[in-house]
């Protein structure tokens, strides 16, 4: 089975530029990229040999001098992917377009965290939305959350799924067939956001994830960070938590310890000396004005504030983009949040423009197949160099 | 006056190659840098035509089939360049070759931080440069700490010399007639760093400053990252220290509240009830173990520590280099700072390469001087473009 190449040419560029702002004419994309011209139909050649762009002809203009022009658009129905996100509790799969639209969706209860029991969660997920596709699948994307081996297809160290070590993309290539990408779930969020959402035109940008982890992608010089090691992004094991507070990463002081919904979740469980407390029921008891519940909230608002300030201090991206699938319980600790990073901010940095976009795992499995969409560009422009 | 034009083509890059690892054939750029043999060729050729590169003949090669082939040097003699470093006492001055070799040095002390003294200072320590150069001067590089607009040539806000709102560029062109170009004092050391340090050949790497301020120049993706708002890199204002703790930006609990030299000699001077302590004072009271002294030093490494460990989590740079002016007592918080790093570092960020790098104001000059040999570069290539 062949892995998918994971490349990041100049074309990869050109891609997302036909798929995010398509039908576009060459000129536009050289204008918007800062390619050359002839760097752009260079990229642009192969990707229309195989099919994957096309001449809109509807659209041709022709200018005063020299011959028409069809402005290029991405050829939607040219390859079907599968994108999972895979969770402690369920995997969660879409079927898309090679534009990244959603065509169908499902999901399956995993029967445990347990490799083989994922595998067939996800298996099954895959084979149902493979039935619902016209043509057969061209590749599949999988986002886990810790940190993945992209390259390599392997979950190094999912604390979430309590895996180390573990060969997912090839496993799941065995189980399908389908060649298979793995990738980090925050990053695969940050390409649905570079792709579609409203970073889409932004220079920078970071998404910050706020649940059961607190992760964030940062996308920067055109590229989505990595991290020399393959770590970046740890967002939330920043030493900005009350020292005495233990991390699930073992750590003293973390973002996480204080400000993840297990960690929140914790706090008023011990606060009502009640280990039976949901989630669910800490929202409720929060919005009817508990006071533990108001003040672990607060304190995961100012926790992830001052986090937010250090991320826009270093890094000083034009806008960040809060989400997760948490943010619909934001009013709980907007203030709190607000008011530690005005607090923090430095000088200019507090333009930042910070928005809310609340996500469903939906999201996160089409950034995987986002993900695998820009690898198929990316490497066929590479073999036709 | 023409002020000299910010930019940053793909030709920068070839240029930092042949400046950083010069002698070197055409084939060798187009490997290390990722561009194609054709968009080297195109980058360079402006900067021959110029006479700023020159084919190194003696070092020509005939290959086995096609005409011989000569590497590519920097022309170092072809231009003159002054880069200066103003802090709040001194005025510290280089003149170098386009290679940015260092030909001559001085320092002139400043009547005092009002502009107009600063200014005389300044022009004095570039007529005497000016004096030892061989050809005229084509820029003037000059390195300011705080808030720097380098297109408007403005200082935005130096708390350190306490300016808001200065057009320092324009100033300097008059009374000095060289075309001036202004940058932040972190983000010239970081260039420093890039083109001749140990980082040079790093894919990533952050400076962290330590002096009368704490910053960090942050270089990915190939660019020095300068934050879509203007800031970026103020690791010393991440609120990492005590909440208590007053920071000369106003806010609490900033790294530099605790970790800056004048914040440690404020703790020294407040636990003895003495305001006549100086910071050498402070230094020897710290190294003939102190109490008071050795908590000060041992709280700062902490915060560092901690902050090296945040920016690690977040951007993982393959190095980070430890510099500034009192790198040399490194030894009085170096435990403290590796205990809180090793605490913090969140996975394989640890593997993060820590280097230590004591730097002299003249390398501050040094790398003022390195950005505008870099921009004259650029803007040659753009011209021809
Ligand atoms: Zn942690
Ligand atoms: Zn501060």
């Amino acid at each position: 089975m062949n892995r998918i190449p994971v490349s990041s040419p100049a074309s990869v560029t050109v891609f997302r530029r036909i798929l995010t702002h398509g039908p576009i004419g060459r000129v536009d994309i050289s204008r918007a990229t800062g390619l050359s011209q002839a760097a752009v139909t260079k990229a642009v050649t192969p990707l229309i040999t195989a099919g994957f762009v096309v001449e809109d002809d509807e659209l041709r203009s022709t200018p005063v001098v020299g011959r028409p022009i069809s402005p290029l658009a991405v050829a939607r129905d040219r390859a079907h992917i599968i994108g999972i996100k895979i969770t402690a509790e369920r995997t969660y799969g879409v079927l898309t377009d090679l534009a990244a639209n959603v065509l169908a969706r499902t999901e399956e209860h995993n029967a445990s965290t347990a490799v083989d029991d994922v595998i067939a969660a996800a298996t099954s997920v895959v084979d149902r939305l493979r039935d619902s596709s016209p043509t057969p699948i061209d590749g599949l994307g999988v986002a886990v959350s810790g940190d993945v081996d992209r390259e390599g297809g392997m979950v190094r160290d999912s604390p979430l799924l309590g895996w180390k070590g573990v060969a997912l993309a090839e496993a799941l290539e065995t189980a399908t067939g389908i060649p298979a990408l793995l990738e980090n779930d925050v990053r695969a969020l940050t390409v649905t956001e570079l792709l579609f959402g409203s970073a889409r035109d932004a220079s920078s940008f970071a998404v910050i994830t706020i649940g059961t982890g607190i992760g964030c992608g940062i996308y920067l010089h055109g590229k989505v960070v990595e991290g020399a090691h393959g770590v970046a992004g740890e967002i939330g094991h920043l030493p900005l938590g009350p020292r005495d507070a233990v991390c699930s990463c073992g750590r003293r002081g973390c973002v996480e310890a204080v400000a993840s919904t297990p960690a929140v979740l914790e706090l008023v469980r011990a606060g009502h000396d009640d280990p039976s407390i949901t989630t669910e029921d800490a929202f409720a008891l929060a919005h009817d004005g508990d006071p533990v519940a108001r003040r672990a909230f607060e304190q995961a608002g100012e926790v992830i504030g001052s986090a937010l300030a250090a991320l826009v201090n270093l890094v000083g991206p034009e806008t960040v983009v809060i989400a997760g699938e948490n943010v619909t319980e934001y009013d709980l600790y907007a203030n709190a949040l607000r008011t530690a990073f005005s607090e923090h901010a430095f000088g200019a940095a507090s333009e930042c423009d910070i928005q809310l976009r609340p996500h469903r795992f939906d999201d996160w499995a089409r950034g995987a197949a986002a993900c695998v969409i820009e690898v198929i560009a990316g490497g066929l422009a590479t073999q036709a160099a």
